[in-house]
């Protein structure tokens, strides 16, 4: 009898959850996040206790200890570690710059290594400085103009661009780029202008290439803040004949083994149709990483607390992946991606937060026609929480390599205007993340990973 | 021949503005302002040059001086200085307070002084502590419970409330009420949890009233910080026979002599009918008032100087109203509309910024629905500059006075997740402003107005 009871008890409580409406769900995971949410708290202890944690760095070692450590807390169905080869890049001592105007006469400049450069010799270098704007504005000046120089890359993000990423976007290949380009010619060393749409201090770092350059052909490079950018090329305009001088002795180790962070849920009915939430375990160097990518880990962690916290018992299999590598190799994401395409698994949806834990403005979704079609008949639970923007476009690295013809990747798109104030650079740090915004985020794509748990896709 | 030639030059330059689209207009403002815009600047001088501006001090004084002269240089067609009585209230001494938990053991506390409230007694209050969420438990706890007591209101912000002037709504008559319900029962003093949605040590002031309590029967009042709150809550669970002390020597003084800022844009066409565009140019006295409401003050001398700056002629007249007094009398803003009855002056659309400079979202109006209906077939023309809310609702306190029933009267809506960490407290600084943040509000408000001045209302 009293089993029966019971049996009853679990029943109706079933029925009552599932007969509650996609409004009352949606209310239901606003208010946990926002009354009992831990990404807060565990964002405090990824950055205030773990810190900045480049791949193959004893922080993101100790940030795959402590996240895994916590998914197992949740009672989820599993948790597990794969393995993954990273790349190892190390800064080694704090890099010095100064702008020598005459013998002896020199200005102190902010300027950090970009992540993957070669060290300077020793003692440093020091040369004259060419100033472009553009790779064509290199290709125009010629051997003649440049060999033995300093190339300074020093194209401003467009201020313009309401989407700060965009000016992002037409400014990086200087960053990523600028070595490559600027040997060709003989330049012996690139600066480049920090991606920071704000005037101030700090250098920006960030990953760069050298293609296929022969080893002895790579050249150091590094970025200066844009404050440094500006006085830079006033400078130049008053004096040609002024010099750079840098020294960095960063470098490039072997790989080391690392990991992604997974946990699942395992999908009551259709086990086999993963959906896939997560961020970037990995961040630079400088700061701690708060806003990329600890954000996008604590809320996708949150997801699934969520869920469980919530009372939601997914039909479809729901895993948090926490990437390792974004920044500087993507190992992580290439590895999770061959595995899961090895496997078989098919991931329906796959949906990261890694543009900062600011106030989710909604999602950007890569998808067909009739997916999006789908989200845009939710569009209307979101407005309640002030999410309003639904639009086709990029993802996120990590999910990227999920894609398929068929099914849905997408990003969380938070509030862009003061990512790049932060990003890369020794401010990315947890004071500079609000609790509310970042659980807000946290809450948004909870919200829109149970609605397609409930409904799938076309 | 010359004459005729420029004669027709300009006509030609006329004809070209006016062939504009809206969405070129748009494009123009916002470029502007994200390019080349003033608000910053003036901003960091209010902020930083003046600092706080509380009705009747040096601050407000020399803040009315610099905003005339700023909008002096901006070629409008009238600039003016609107007389009003302010009243003075000064806070004196920083204020002083401790938890008692046995006679010489005892936990300081942050406290602050409520705008308006009376001094302790020299030497201070010391007494026991009745904490209350609302009015009602104080009722029901009555005379016998809390006579000679300190009475603490401690209703939290609610953190669930997706919009947080509503949580602020929610909670802040316990500030603004509270010494008038406490007195009735006797009370000694007032103390309340700051209006502050995070946790930390910074007491929020506010004003608060006395109704018409006889002189003697007002009692001191004052807010806590959050932190403060929780452990004073914590410790009284523990020991109802902790006491609290305070001092504070605060005090109203006579009302004196202060200014609204005022200049205009007049119409080419409707000369007579107003369009106003305002913040308040007064602050509380803990912070710089960067937020509350240096942003709303420069954001709207933006609005002229982007007219003018984008060759925007007006066929209605454009006014930015810098109104004194909002925080602790509304007396600017009474006045203002006062005179403004008495000219017979149409003010067809009044749009005040008050919620601080943070990413616009978009609008709230109070408004007939033909005229909503007007403004949301506007709504497009924002979405690229990611402006979504559009929602009828409360305006803002300055305009509110202005409202008839045929007019519009709106309020900017930024961002409000961070706007309590900062309200009336000292971290409302420059630093906590982001320029991008705040040029967008800028020109979100430009160009509403630049809809109103070409379509007017309905």
């Amino acid at each position: 009898m009293l089993k029966t009871y019971a049996l009853l008890c679990c029943l109706l409580i079933a029925t009552n959850f599932y007969s509650q409406t996609d409004e009352e769900v949606l209310k239901k995971i606003y208010y946990n996040t926002l009354t009992n949410g831990k990404s807060y708290e565990w964002l405090n202890y990824l950055s205030n206790q773990i810190g900045s944690r480049l791949s193959g760095s004893l922080g993101a070692e100790r940030a795959v200890d402590f996240t895994k450590e916590e998914l197992d807390k949740l009672g989820l169905d599993q948790v597990w570690l794969q393995p993954v080869m990273v790349p190892k890049w190390v800064r080694g001592a704090k890099e010095y710059a100064y702008i020598e105007t005459k013998p002896g006469k020199t200005n102190i400049v902010n300027i950090c290594a970009l992540g993957g450069s070669v060290a300077t010799p020793s003692l440093g270098i020091k040369a004259h400085i060419v100033e472009v704007k553009t790779f064509e504005e290199l290709e125009a000046l010629g051997k003649a103009n440049i060999e033995g120089k300093i190339v300074f890359f020093n194209r401003p993000m467009q201020a313009d661009l309401i989407q700060t990423h965009e000016a992002y976007g037409g400014c990086v290949n200087q960053r990523y780029q600028g070595a490559v380009q600027a040997a060709k010619y003989g330049a012996i060393g690139v600066i480049v202008r920090s991606m920071n749409l704000r005037l101030d201090d700090l250098p920006h770092t960030g990953s760069m290439t050298y293609d296929d350059l022969p080893v002895e052909k790579r050249i150091p490079s590094a970025a200066i803040s844009t404050n440094d950018a500006e006085i830079l090329s006033t400078m130049l305009q008053l004096d040609k004949n002024i010099k750079l001088y840098f020294k960095q002795n960063c470098q490039q180790l072997k790989d080391v083994q690392s990991y992604n962070v997974i946990g699942e849920i395992t999908g009551s009915q259709y086990p086999k149709e993963y959906m896939l939430v997560g961020g970037h375990l990995d961040s630079w160097d400088l700061g701690d990483g708060s806003h990329d990518d600890g954000a996008g880990v604590v809320q996708s962690m949150e997801v699934l607390r969520l869920f469980k916290e919530c009372g939601i018992k997914p039909k479809r299999s729901i895993r948090v992946v926490l990437f390792m590598n974004e920044e500087n190799g993507l190992r992580g994401a290439k590895k999770y991606a061959e595995e899961a395409k090895q496997k078989n698994e098919n991931h329906i949806v796959a949906l990261e937060s890694d543009a900062g834990g600011f106030t989710p403005r909604g999602f950007s979704f890569e998808c067909s026609d009739a997916n999006f079609n789908q989200v845009l008949s939710w569009q209307h639970l979101f407005k309640p929480y002030l999410i309003h923007y639904f639009e086709k476009g990029g993802s996120g690295s990590d999910v990227g390599p999920l894609k398929t013809d068929k099914n849905v990747v997408a990003g969380l798109r938070p509030d862009s205007q003061r990512y790049f104030d932060h990003h890369h650079a020794s401010n990315d740090t947890f004071d500079a993340v609000n609790k509310r915004e970042l659980e807000l985020g946290a809450g948004t794509m909870t919200a829109l990973m149970y609605l397609f748990d409930k409904y799938g896709i076309k």
